[in-house]
């Protein structure tokens, strides 16, 4: 698979390593953003074993291992823990933008290490996966809370897309945002079928729906065999 | 557009339309069969409007019009009502390879329409399509139900890819049990990404989700213009 994946260093601290800013933070700041994401990962779990409506903001804290009143220095509400997973995706989408600007891969490459980076998280497990999926489903707050990030992917995503028209590797004739969708919606429904199947692991999937979007905007000299 | 769905005729009552086999069944059964379907629709708005646990068998019973013991002459439990969603789209599937078998249109036209009539259900509102998501994902009971029907899914369309693959539609290198998986992944996919924004009709989303699909498996020669 070959897939390049931001190497372990000893300054970034692993519990982090899908927040590639943190990097930039001191001490004190990563300490922060480390707590923040081992509470969203716990009340993650959580909600894959008993339903986001049956977990409540002590059975998280207490999961945490931190103080109730900890939680609300991080959270608004219980609904306000999946903003988080919409900032790690969206992180994702940021890192793909760079690799795109940088120029040192293809467009090609870009965006198959962007599906397999967007599945590390949901690909934990397929009961995670449901869950996640289904508080999205669940909750208008929650919706309202990852729209402007899904907005601000799509737009990214076509921004990365308009690279790839430029240089020759995927069709100008397609519209940009229209192919941003199309990303999105490849990758939201590989991870729903997987997680209605539970067939492990995700990331073969992934790769599965990644070649067939490739296919589906490569300018034809581009294609590459199935 | 140009969808050729299957025109409604005086012997086939709207409700049962999008059962065809229904056509064969006397009176009697054509009955009992619409009973079978208000509930299941009754039930579907019902799960939409208050969530899947929180609905009871009486309230659709009492939605629907008929007796609660009625409910039990159709479905073992409350779960099973979710089953005949997956009948419905089951039924569209064959009537789809019936369609490519008859070869009276192209592969093309026929996964097109395929498209379109799987959309019917679920496009009647984004609540349903997120309710109907929402169940498949919180009841391992009704994943289980729907598992057999699924399977058959994918086999029947494996077969419709096989048979654009011998009429030179589609691209011969790429395996039919694979394309199977991206239909229903890109299908699903689209729901899921439409009834998150709650942005009618579905549609005109599934219409670039299925000209997307085709230039992924379509031989070159075939390509149509995005």
């Amino acid at each position: 698979m070959n897939r390049s994946h931001k190497p372990r260093t000893a300054t970034t601290p692993h519990p982090t390593e899908n927040l590639p800013h943190l990097a930039n933070m001191d001490r004190r700041q990563r300490r922060a953003a480390e707590t923040r994401l081992r509470l969203f990962r716990c009340a993650l779990q959580l909600f894959a074993l008993r339903g986001f409506p049956n977990v409540t903001v002590e059975d998280i804290t207490q999961a945490a291992d931190v103080g109730k009143g900890t939680f609300f220095n991080y959270f608004e509400s219980k609904e306000h823990v999946l903003g988080v997973m919409a900032e790690i995706q969206l992180g994702k989408v940021r890192e793909a933008a760079a690799l795109a600007e940088h120029g040192e891969q293809t467009i090609q490459a870009t965006f198959r290490h962007l599906f397999h980076r967007a599945a590390e998280e949901p690909g934990r497990s397929p009961d995670l996966a449901r869950a996640l999926i289904s508080c999205f489903l669940a909750s208008q707050a929650v919706r309202r809370l990852i729209e402007h990030n899904m907005k601000e992917g799509r737009r990214i995503v076509a921004g990365i897309v308009a690279a790839g028209q430029k240089r020759g590797e995927i069709d100008p004739r397609l519209k940009k945002e229209k192919v941003a969708i199309q990303v999105l919606q490849a990758f939201m429904g590989t991870v729903l079928f997987w997680s209605l199947h539970e067939d492990p692991p995700l990331d073969a999937w992934i790769e599965d729906s990644f070649q067939h979007f490739w296919r589906g905007v490569a300018l034809s000299g581009e294609k590459q065999k199935p």
